[in-house]
């Protein structure tokens, strides 16, 4: 999918919201454990319960993986079937691989070839060599990590250097610098909402995926304050709040609605941008 | 698999290499590819071949991922075969995950009970909170990338912070500070091998992955002159080397005869230890 396309997609339902596929069989309803694939029967369920007020979906292998070969298999099928029934949509392998360049040209090719992904998460640690594999790939998206919602990452990500920039400010700066960085978009935590502006300075035009916005305490008004651009280029995703919104035969309608409730809040700043 | 058994292995066998299972269809000896499961019987053939040899096997998960639900059975058919036949040997998944909290546990539970590998591969980007999930295992190892062999480690991992150290020294010195950090290992690449004076102050007593010796061009003698401790302290690293050393039906005997080379300029570094 081109960026252009996603916009468009922004443009039209009112909504950047992305829906993060943690499908956790300890937590999805319990009727649905009588399924063949009760991952997968959930899936299906809450895409096609939210696909009007969503732009992407996010499934975080690690979700996946945690059942095996199974859960491969509930994956492909998850993938296949937002390829298939909602090819508009935008998919978001979360998998934050990255590895040596040959090494990283087999994750390229698995999420974007062989599974179908429009884009997947990526470290930056191991530097250009480990993401420019993932970049060569023409209208797919690689997004990097810059800033994650979690405590940790205060770790390394937030120190200084000694020009006096933090380290995800030079991952930014960096990245931009590498071959196809067209093709990238950045994870941007939503916690702290005042490094936005900063980032908005060193990434102007780059989609942003902005996870933290809800669960983990990021405040959606803020992030759009300082975050949007004029081609919208955010992404701010929501796991648990939808998914697990209930957790009875009523979840997909829950789903939908927290979702909806979402896309509402959004509406009101794609129009603004429109206006 | 607790610290000391590997140890003990490694005084027995003389050896501390590990072999990168890497296996790729399009590397593996044509004769192999009418087999039901062309992968796994050359892995198989593989390690029957060096295991006298070797201390430990990593595959590395891109190469799995790249061929979907078949490259995960193959997977896990190498690693219940490795667990049976040669449960003394030490193994790797050489997955370099990391994700937030609750995401981390996914991935520690699939590689450490699911798969049953003693030790999985982690990039240190997201912190504290990322990594700790994967030490919480007893008797499992947490391999942190600290210093890669890569030409793009040189962009993140060696930048200089405020306070005059490089970010993988901060990345050493954080994560031995860390709950569990007797699970620790590090990965770090041999291609400067002056680095390991350094590595080895600020961790003196944890055992460090070490690839890069051979195809990447780090030398064994200078990475051991710095790199080895009193208990020895190195696992060092051969994929292509070994396992591609033939692509003929000899091939198996080819990778025998290169593992046992490297096991042999090994062998000299472990009886000084032991003497």
């Amino acid at each position: 999918m081109t960026t252009a396309e996603l916009v468009q997609q922004i443009k039209q339902k009112k909504s950047f919201l992305c829906i993060g596929l943690d499908a956790d069989l300890d937590k999805i309803p319990e009727h649905l454990l009588q399924e063949e694939d009760p991952i997968f029967a959930f899936n299906k369920a809450i895409i096609d319960a939210t696909h009007k007020f969503a732009v992407a979906y996010k499934p975080n292998t690690a979700f996946y993986e945690a059942y095996g070969v199974k859960g491969w298999l509930a994956l492909e099928k998850t993938i296949r079937y937002i390829n298939e029934q909602y090819p508009d949509v935008f998919t978001i392998a979360d998998a934050k691989r990255g590895d040596i360049g040959n090494t990283s040209s087999r994750y390229a090719k698995a999420f974007f070839e062989d599974l179908g992904f429009d884009s997947v998460t990526v470290a930056p640690y191991m530097g250009k060599d480990s993401v420019e594999p993932f970049l060569a790939f023409p209208n797919k998206h690689t997004i990097l990590l810059a800033l994650t919602s979690n405590q940790g990452a205060l770790d390394f990500q937030t120190q200084t250097l000694v020009n006096n920039e933090e380290l995800y400010h030079k991952v930014l700066k960096t990245a931009v610098n590498w071959k196809n960085s067209q093709n990238l978009m950045f994870v941007v935590g939503a916690t702290k909402a005042s490094s936005f502006k900063t980032i908005r300075e060193l990434v102007p035009n780059h989609f942003l995926l902005v996870p933290g916005v809800g669960a983990q305490g990021g405040n959606l008004k803020e992030v759009c304050e300082y975050g949007l651009n004029n081609q919208v280029g955010l992404l701010v995703n929501s796991s648990r709040g939808i998914i697990y919104a209930s957790r009875q035969t009523d979840f997909a309608e829950a789903a939908k609605n927290k979702a909806f409730e979402l896309q509402q809040q959004m509406k009101v700043y794609v129009d603004q941008l429109l206006s």
